[in-house]
């Protein structure tokens, strides 16, 4: 990176381009002060700022020395900036104490593309939107032209919009070939909207802004997660089929999981998340937030999981980090004194739809550990070979924490406090890369310690911004964030109104998730509603075939899964990254490749007979047909089963790829 | 008023109370750039404003002299502020040019009040929320939490909101007993949502802001209009009783007033609409936009209007002042080049919901001209007796006017300038006082050019935010700029989907318009489906029997008229213009005084048999039952008819307000 002093100012540019500049007349950070008002209700924030003061600082001193520089806006605040040739680290002194806003200008070019900002869901392609940067429940419908989202909206805050997520980031990937990190927690919102700069918004002075720069996407993603942490393998367990998402007890459970074998359904887990016990309300069923064995819905449960395991089958579970008021771990945990509390020092339930919990307070050292070990316990020890370990972005901003930090910039770590107990309850065991948890939600750091993501709750349809092409953009942005697992639940999750789970969605989703890492089916919040995969003999056959490929593809995917932990290249990646010379595949969210060798292209809407897509320059074989492309865009039959999937015909799996579009 | 030197900064109170305040650590002014984005549909405006800058000006200079203070903000602007013992005249003069937004800051206290703020439709008292002044569609149901609302958002952009209005103006009236009023046409927020001050935000610097105050509301009243004009007395022939919206052409029109006369009630004069013709639309009927009498669907206009003139039944047609593309007006004003164009010079065609106009340019002083000759040929010496002088909110921000101003300027303005080329037009011909003509649109400065204002385009609905109660808020709002004259659609005017006018509707409207000063029918946008005052015997017996009551408080009434025309106390009045002293009157928006001594409260709601309300202290006599009332929270019944009405015994009135209740 290069460091330029100018009249009046500087610039930093890499490889010939410019990322900052700052002069008077286009001054690079603005601040000020703000006073923010939250209201959450069921995970959704309603977030305002009333912005007293925003002033652009515009005349630097700037003194160089060696690698570092530091910029002084007099009374303000000071840059120490390290340069490298693949970085530049800049460190952010505050002198005015006043200052609770920051924003800064990055530098854009008209035709540059951005992508990150955590799991986006609606875009992949940042550009041209603003994302503000806070973990909340990503909604239902998210889209304020469906009268569906107004509908929730009105009746439940819940509808949602294109840059709600459970897991927001304060990092991009420029097409400059850079990632910009802010190192913060606070609320953030990152503006692409404007053609000459990116303007990034932190409600507080971030400590560091770090920026590196590789000559390649692929070496960016070792960059990032040399940065954040690279997740590690998967289990071998999970390649052995499908994990079967079921409830209602140990006998329904069990028996759906001999019916799924009798019809050949390979199966590697079954996951009960009611495992606990449930509830019922009026949203759906939920769960009873005790994370313990529940021996009257699940009896028998440790003879029957020992019996299933001795077959390749695993059971899993489920854990969120809320107690339900009146259980035993709530009344453990309230004793102790474990639960966040009110500013007064009085109890703080939170509202989750119909049933209240405390909020475990994971600042509390002790409180941390009693959860953790908890977990050891009930889960571990219990011998649960994988969990749901869900929420994480509920923590309120007017509760008192432990360890007296404002909850306004905890509530974006907490994903990463909930990962981080699991990650050591598995570590400390030496479970890790036996057992898996899956999470929704994330933040900057995540990415070390959630072994698997999960796509969230999508709705149960064909919608842009809360069905089935929802899943695509999640892996792809996750990916550049340097989570490269990612799955979701097939079929989807959230069925309200009238919208229910079509058996042509469940298959279509099934195609999808045959080529990822992980294949999860669940059956919903209104199970007896919604089109189930063991409704019919044809969905299950049709199942059955489609896990079989995936499972005969477990070579390659490991090969994949390796290659992430160890260079952080995600297993589903956008397709520039290996073709980065053809502009056309910068935009494309609707297709990724799966690992270097495969292109896969879901059917994303309903009643569609074919699909179109691009395919960049390269040998191109059509799985199912054998079929030869050379490139550009193509439209290929897809009857149901039979997903747009291609493979490079120079791949060294080539013949795996041949094998498998044959026999299935 | 008191201008106050302090260290470091100074104040401005009045009667003890403060009204401005500036320290370093208080600032009263903050100034900075905004970029803002607009979108219009149909009049309905997406308004967006990136505020680039926005500071506090701190450190003041000031230099006294007399009567006169001048206080500088080095390289920012200085404030020449003219004081007197009731007014304070704050002269700016903007020395750094780059700002183009500025914002003060209103000293304000916890329990205080305002009022105003144009016409309000949602809200009288302004307190607690903000309020953007933009002249717009005031939309359709106005209320986020409703579905009908949203709908009309999604399908036609047009919902509304609470402080959408036709008629905006940057003044308000506070409880410390005066107005503020901003001299400027840029769009304004006035934000009364912060319990210190009330912070006013304009997109320029505004030439002049003006505080006055007086000892009593009243006398308050009278000062406002005196800024802002007085609205001339409405002609004697108005008060013989409604005026008849109907329309479809000469036979069925004056076969309606037959009708009506036949069952008893008293008409001053019919109001054909579509006196120039027809359009159909899937929102319902609209009119032929070339303002000139229709041969065809008025056959013998010239001798029925005559006719039934003769029998003190006056003729009122309609204008705007836009032409639809292709009319003979049209024609000739494009050919003339008298309409706005693009920024290219091009034609400029304003959608209006499927149909396509030209905005006259009001700006060009021969495009005015023209204008106001049309009016005086083709309205007035044609023979009409009045017309709704209909829109004025639709400027597009991005077209080209005669005069190089911008539409950002002239938006506002426009309403003001369409009236005063009416009023030019009755001047001129000398017709004022004997033609009327009514309008929706207004800001500052309406108040001499609009000598009858209504209410818009109500939903035909009971509903808060967009039915009859709104009609109310909007008498007493637009009273307290200055505009003493109101009146609605009595049964209002827009039917969507399946929001359909009912007789009991219609009826309540009824009641209440009986007590102002203007009685008027309209068949709304979907005449056939929606109910009709001509549609039952009943109705009409109903309709006749308070039209009578309203005709016999013509010398009531024209007091009233008379004393808004030479002082500027308005027809219907809030509570507490007479009863100052009594806290309770001053958050009343669903009651009003009709002079001061008549109290009315319009039953608003649905299904009502009775009517709770508040009376003030003093002795109040029941119209209909003659009960005597000493003040308090009351509750009377209120069968269809009968309206809860109260008349002070004291009024020298009295035995015209007994009779009247006797006999009606």
């Amino acid at each position: 990176m290069k460091f330029n002093v100018e009249e009046n100012g500087f610039s930093l540019s890499s490889q010939g381009k410019t990322i900052l500049e700052h002069s008077p007349e286009r001054p690079m950070i603005y601040v000020g002060k703000g006073e923010e008002s939250l209201e959450m209700y069921r995970g959704n924030f309603d977030i305002e700022d009333y912005v007293i003061e925003r002033y652009a600082l515009k005349h630097a001193k700037i003194d160089q020395a060696d690698s570092a520089v530091r910029v002084s806006f007099p009374n303000e605040l000071e840059l120490i900036i390290q340069i490298t040739d693949g970085a530049a680290v800049m460190n952010i002194v505050l002198l005015n104490t006043e200052i609770n806003r920051f924003w800064i200008r990055v530098a854009a070019d008209a035709d540059e593309k951005c992508y990150g900002c955590g799991e986006q869901m609606s875009y992949f392609n940042l550009r041209g939107r603003s994302f503000p940067l806070w973990t909340s429940e990503p909604g239902v419908g998210r889209d304020k032209t469906s009268l569906m989202t107004l509908k929730y909206d009105l009746e439940s805050k819940g509808g949602g919009d294109y840059y709600n997520t459970n897991y927001p980031q304060p990092t991009f990937v420029s097409t400059k070939k850079y990632y910009l990190h802010i190192d913060t927690t606070a609320y953030c919102d990152f503006d692409f909207t404007h053609s000459a700069y990116h303007e990034l918004q932190v409600w507080e002075v971030p400590k560091q802004i770090r920026i590196e720069s590789a000559p390649s996407y692929l070496e960016l993603a070792g960059k990032i997660t040399e940065l954040f942490g690279r997740q590690p393998e998967l289990p071998d367990w999970i390649y052995n089929g499908a994990i079967l998402g079921v409830q209602g007890g140990t006998e329904r459970s069990f028996e759906l999981v001999d019916r799924s074998i009798h019809h050949g359904i390979p199966v590697a887990g079954v996951w009960c998340q009611d495992w606990e016990g449930k509830l019922v309300t009026s949203f759906g069923l939920r769960l009873q937030w005790n994370w313990q064995w529940n021996k009257e819905l699940y009896p028998n449960l440790p003879e029957k999981m020992k019996e299933y395991k001795e077959k390749g089958i695993r059971f899993l579970g489920y854990i969120n980090p809320y107690l339900l008021e009146g259980t035993a771990l709530y009344n453990e945990g309230k004793e102790k004194g474990y639960f966040a509390t009110k500013e007064d020092g009085s109890d703080y339930l939170v509202d989750f739809g119909e049933f209240y919990c405390g909020v475990v307070d994971l600042t509390n050292p002790d409180a941390y550990e009693w959860y953790k070990n908890n977990i050891k316990r009930d889960l571990i020890e219990f011998g649960l070979d994988g969990w749901m370990a869900d929420f994480g972005e509920y923590l309120p901003t007017d509760l008192k924490l432990s360890n007296g930090v404002s909850p306004m910039l905890e509530h974006n770590k907490w994903p990463v406090r909930w990962a981080q107990c699991n990650y050591e309850a598995l570590e400390e065991t030496g479970k890790l890369g036996e057992i898996v948890y899956f999470m929704r939600a994330g933040g900057a750091g995540i990415q070390k310690y959630c072994p698997l993501l999960w796509a969230g709750d999508q709705s149960v349809d064909f919608s842009m911004h809360d069905g089935l092409a929802t899943v695509i953009v999640g892996a792809l942005s996750a990916a550049m964030m340097g989570c490269g697992l990612h799955h979701s639940d097939i079929g989807g999750y959230t069925s309200i109104y009238d919208n229910l789970r079509t058996k042509e969605l469940f298959l279509r989703w099934t195609e999808m998730a045959a080529f990822t890492p992980v294949m999860r089916t669940h059956e919903g919040n209104r199970p007896a509603t919604n089109f189930q995969y063991y409704d019919d003999v044809e969905t299950m056959e049709i199942f059955a075939r489609l896990t079989k490929a995936h499972v005969e593809l477990t070579p390659y995917i490991k090969e994949l899964v390796k290659e992430n932990a160890e260079k952080g290249i995600p297993v589903q990646r956008p397709l520039f990254m290996h073709y980065e010379e053809d502009e056309n595949t910068y935009d494309i969210q609707t297709s990724y490749l799966f690992g270097p060798d495969m292109l896969v292209a879901p059917v994303y809407l309903e009643a569609q007979t074919s699909r179109e897509l691009y395919l960049p320059e390269d040998e191109w074989i059509h799985l199912w047909t054998g079929k030869s492309y050379r490139g550009g865009i193509v439209t290929v039959e897809t009857p149901i089963g039979y997903p747009a999937v291609f493979y490079r015909k120079e791949s060294s799996r080539a013949s795996l790829f041949e094998s498998i579009g044959k026999n299935y």
